[in-house]
């Protein structure tokens, strides 16, 4: 049995139906105020806080569930303005001490909390494989020489960010670093390479620029990986850029067939590139 | 004769100035386009485009400077819009080249093309010494013990993107990175922190997260540095900062007096950290 602690976004869903499509059986504890529509109701699943670990590890031992799987957006909560458990008390000033590291120093905790309750911490490329992104085109086009150079930047300046625990995401468009994410995430930072001058970045007349997404050096398998989903596409599409390149498994893509097709229809490469290290 | 090849921003009025004030004579070459101010009909000057190089070293030739100073934001223009004289035909490919591998870049080959024309090009520090932070606080208020922790993480963070020639500043609360700087440029990166979750920043309650901007390691003494006004203290207040700091001996302020007045009236440190290396 498969336990997935479910955040928000569309990862949590995904890797609960590809574990199932591959015959395992799950069981989803839903965090309150992350999860914002009942998917779960397909799976068997409960509610829980974010400050409820007692009841969480009670929800899944009462399942059944041997590996454990953390997955989704999880906002960091006012403190003032969290419910706690008896468990969540003592925790508390731990969890504290960790999300100040960083989110890697906060899942890794919470990982350590789940290994010492009796569980089997997994990753999704364990939980679910198929949907982490190998070697090459997902869709029909394919980045040029121009691209590739940039692709090679953009990597090379998440590498540097990633070491320091700031973001998994960079635009490059002709060697000039448009846009690197931080506290704001992938969505906001792709959205705002459209208020730079025109000269900088591509145009609805002629797309330029590459969007890339890597894992964190400091990432290990069990935290989330970099994800690419349709809206990612489209979110690329309306800024103008030439393409998506990620680390090839080092990043998931959610709706392989839809960001395949979606990629071809808006005009844009989406490529999976083997990083060295 | 201090000769000042100008472009955007508060930069070069304050440098002529200070150059002035300290008994040089100054003239200034306004790029168009760029300078959109008269502030310049002060000093003995001439206004020449970007794509007219051999009227820039005419123009100083003729007014007897001898040392030659960049400052000020220049566009990146649109080379199907740019008005080239002779030598800027011959030169736009070498500057195209130059411009790919980043600001920094093009502003060390623009040195050597005027080194290369007799003049001896000179940077802010040397030309206007008073302009460049010290350590210590500028205005009344100072960081505490958690403000330096985020310092040095800031530092840190634009230490490791400057390398790569990214941009020079970021902005951390509590461990979390905030914001970092690429061609956006740091007003619009500072605004944008008002758009995050209030559990990640600063309000109206209580500020909190400190701004860092920093040189670059690959700059030298000729290329801009990282420059602190009054409307950078007025941007930091609008989201809620709780400070700014900069490398002492490695940014500008402009108007010290009036960025500690500001700094004091909204309640924000402003400080100079000296930096190892």
């Amino acid at each position: 049995m498969l336990g997935i602690i479910a955040g928000g976004g569309d990862l949590p869903r995904a890797v609960a139906q590809a574990a199932r499509d591959g015959g395992r059986a799950v069981f989803v504890v839903c965090l309150t105020g992350s999860v914002t529509e009942d998917w779960a109701a397909d799976f068997p699943h409960a509610w829980c806080g974010i400050g409820e670990p007692g009841r969480v590890v009670k929800a899944l031992s009462g399942a059944g569930a041997a590996d454990v799987l953390l997955a989704g957006k999880v906002d960091r909560p006012k403190f003032s303005e969290l419910k706690l458990d008896a468990r969540g008390v003592l925790l508390l000033p731990k969890v504290i001490a960790a999300a100040r590291q960083g989110d890697d120093a906060l899942l890794r905790f919470l990982a350590g909390f789940f290994r010492d309750a009796g569980f089997r911490p997994v990753g999704v490329a364990q939980a679910a494989p198929g949907l982490v992104c190998g070697e090459g085109p997902v869709g029909r086009l394919q980045p040029d020489e121009n691209h590739r150079r940039d692709i090679a930047r953009a990597f090379a300046i998440v590498k540097a960010l990633g070491a320091l625990d700031v973001g998994q995401a960079a635009a490059v468009c002709e060697g000039l670093a448009l846009a690197v994410e931080a506290a704001e995430g992938t969505d906001a930072m792709i959205a705002r390479i459209g208020t730079l001058r025109e000269a900088l970045r591509g145009t609805a007349q002629k797309k330029r620029g590459v969007l890339v997404k890597a894992l964190k050096p400091t990432q290990d398998a069990l935290t989330d990986m970099p994800v690419v989903g349709v809206s990612t596409v489209r979110g690329a599409a309306a800024v103008h850029l030439a393409g998506i390149a990620v680390q090839a498994g080092g990043a998931l893509i959610l709706d392989r067939a839809g960001v395949a097709a979606e990629a071809d229809r808006l005009g844009l490469f989406v490529t999976g590139v083997a990083l060295g290290g």
